[in-house]
């Protein structure tokens, strides 16, 4: 299709994956497709968007057959709907539409379209680095539709996601796991020293990490900010009953819950590895455990600085213990949070285009997961902005049973892609011109 | 073999094991054993020992065939040599030698050999208080010959063991597990909550429970008892390399460490079920966390006193978290702790025995572990005295490869074990004439 409209396409490699098995197959192949302006100066823009899914079978709970599109209600229901065939097929569109008027596009658009999104995108990244040079060295910027609105009616632009430093603390006691009516109470159990250590990470109560000194890099709260999460399209009535599945809320209060789940840092206890984790009672105490918890950072918190307060504290608490067991503290993962530049022509395009397509300015949010492929790409177009700009509302239901996107969202989404599209090379230009 | 020496056997129906599969099959029966005395008014003494054994095979690091009996630098090697096939022998070469010598038995012997054991006598205990009126109603004491010295060189009985409750809490937010990236902030996390309430429970440096009330009912150390422990065969350095595998002891005084294995109660922390417990990285914020725990009670503690002091402890330490979480705690799982009367003629049997036989006064041990079946054969014989005698020693290796029990302790063990059956029957013709 993507030839058919002019494009020039080109499956790229993505090496092996090894499966849990230990064997190892060839990845689905990335797609790489380009569609040439012939405008003189027509400005370069990246999309990314993936045609993987999540599996689903109708036994699962689905309405209708989860990979035959079927319209509802004002709804299209199927497997990839919103997430993220939906985003992909409107640049599509876009392209398809200038072909068929015969109007030339109004920038060149770089596409990267892949299927493993859904298992990580394993080897994307370094594929994307291996190209740094050549197919992304005049892209101008990027834009992201893989993810959603926060509500029902408003739509967004994302401009930040939080980065996860995610930490393993072992504690070690001896070469064999211990029966404790034999041995209780003549040895120190690497458990008892393990769960007093992580009940000082974060309070109960408020949710605030008590590791000393991790604040130190947030960000302060501006008052443009927080009227931003004040005027968000979010209920947090349906959020506390649908989203969390009824886990009890920390703060009632909308943009308090919204900068805690983005704009704030936060610490989740996990689970602890070599514990006893089965149904029923044992009687063990376990040699070794790894007590499992992770930060989720904002900008700008580095890696770093995360890591050292985490260590510091952990060491502290462990050596207030008295303790002769033995502690290793580690990272086991960590990613970088990350923030667009709202003022900057990649988001003034986006907001002109949802103001002209829908009549409103939109809401400005942020993620508190983390989408690595993000700063990849800024980081191989030589620090070209990036942006996320979703099309499918909150209750899409992607990963979930009857996954939809709605026919006005996805005829909207469309219109407000192309004309961000048109925005993103007149603001591009406007900004070449300054310099 | 029983039947040629004069015995009356009997098979014993202990009803149907379902296994994990969900498939039944029938248990293997318990086998009663009763060997007349010719005495008049000779007293009944009932047995108790197990003739299946743990798995072995030779791969799993034996250096003799684990079904071959091997006598190798005056030990005898084999699955079961000391766990519990050699101790039963005993028994049955005590009435093979009265039958030789034409010697009448100086007590009615009542023989309850099981192959349940290591499945954790299923079935036995519901047998037993089934012919509790028939079988047991003329028993004057038991003897369990069913576990080992402390140390190498002198000669033990056992008279405690300690008790088990074992609770579950659990702490339940939600209908499903969340992502820390998503929700991480918002919602009040139960494993959070849990985590502070397992950290109260007990001190890490010095194994004392927390738990306020938890002591109330331990008996005082009297100055006997302390001494009997600090007189006790028992070689720290060994015990903290070789049996503990190296994990840190708490103290490094032989009565200290006896007495914390099984003369106070401990609280072990065992796991978190529901919670993260593979290897990696996973960031869920699981829904329900249930923390396993126990208790190892010791005499005169009851089960209904720590279930109400650790239940009353739990909540309040819940109620400061200001959690809106919900609390449940359980107790899954309860045996009572049991001692015995040194004083009783029983032990004053077990006694002279072991200075006849060795020459020496025994040691007094207390099990730290749960034997319950111990506390079964005194409620179903009335409250007559059990006992546990030992033969083997402490390193013979029960339930780990190369099993063995001495030449020396398996002939003395038989010379022990037979005297104490004269002894028995002296004693209890004593204790019957004073009434």
């Amino acid at each position: 299709w993507c030839e058919s409209l002019g494009g020039v396409t080109e499956p790229v490699d993505l090496g092996l994956q090894t499966l849990p098995d230990g064997s190892r197959i060839v990845r689905p192949p990335a797609l790489f497709a380009t569609f040439e302006s012939t405008l003189p100066d027509a400005p370069t823009l990246c999309v990314y968007g993936h045609l993987d899914v999540q599996p689903a079978s109708k036994e699962d709970g689905w309405d209708t057959g989860p990979f035959q599109l079927t319209e509802k209600d004002g709804n299209l229901y199927g497997r990839g709907a919103t997430d993220d065939k939906g985003p992909v097929l409107c640049w599509l569109w876009f392209v398809e539409f200038h072909r068929k008027f015969n109007l030339p596009l109004p920038c060149n658009l770089k596409c990267v379209f892949e299927g493993m999104e859904e298992s990580g995108s394993e080897g994307l990244e370094e594929c994307l680095k291996s190209v740094s040079e050549t197919f992304f060295h005049d892209v101008d910027g990027i834009c992201i539709s893989d993810n959603y609105w926060m509500g029902l009616e408003r739509p967004c632009v994302t401009w930040g996601i939080r980065g996860n430093v995610y930490f393993a603390v072992e504690v070690r006691g001896g070469t064999k796991d211990l029966h404790s009516g034999a041995h209780g109470g003549a040895v120190q159990e690497p458990m008892t020293d393990l769960i007093k250590i992580m009940s000082t990470l974060v309070d109960s109560a408020t949710g605030k990490i008590l590791v000393p000194g991790i604040y130190d890099e947030v960000d302060e709260l501006t008052e443009e900010e927080k009227e931003r999460y004040e005027r968000c399209d979010f209920d947090v009535a349906s959020y506390a009953n649908e989203d969390t599945g009824g886990m009890p809320l920390l703060s009632q209060d909308k943009a308090t819950i919204l900068m805690a789940r983005s704009r704030y840092p936060t610490l989740s206890l996990h689970g602890i590895e070599g514990a006893f984790a089965g149904a029923g009672a044992k009687t063990v105490i376990p040699r070794t455990v790894v007590g499992k918890f992770s930060i989720r950072t904002v900008p700008h918190m580095t890696i770093d600085h995360v890591a050292e307060c985490v260590k510091r504290h952990v060491v502290k608490v462990f050596d207030t213990l008295g303790s002769k067991n033995r502690l290793k503290v580690n990272v086991i993962h960590a990613g970088k949070p990350w923030m667009g530049d709202l003022n900057g022509y990649n988001y003034r395009a986006a907001a002109a285009a949802t103001k002209q397509v829908w009549g409103v300015e939109p809401d400005y949010t942020r993620e508190g997961g983390s989408i690595p492929i993000t700063l990849t790409f800024e980081e191989v177009s030589g620090g070209k902005p990036a942006i996320l700009l979703p099309i499918g509302q909150g209750n899409d239901g992607a990963h979930s049973q009857n996954e939809k996107i709605s026919r006005r969202n996805y005829i909207m989404g469309a219109k407000t892609l192309g004309t961000y599209v048109y925005e993103f090379s007149r603001m591009t230009q406007e900004e070449k011109a300054k310099h």
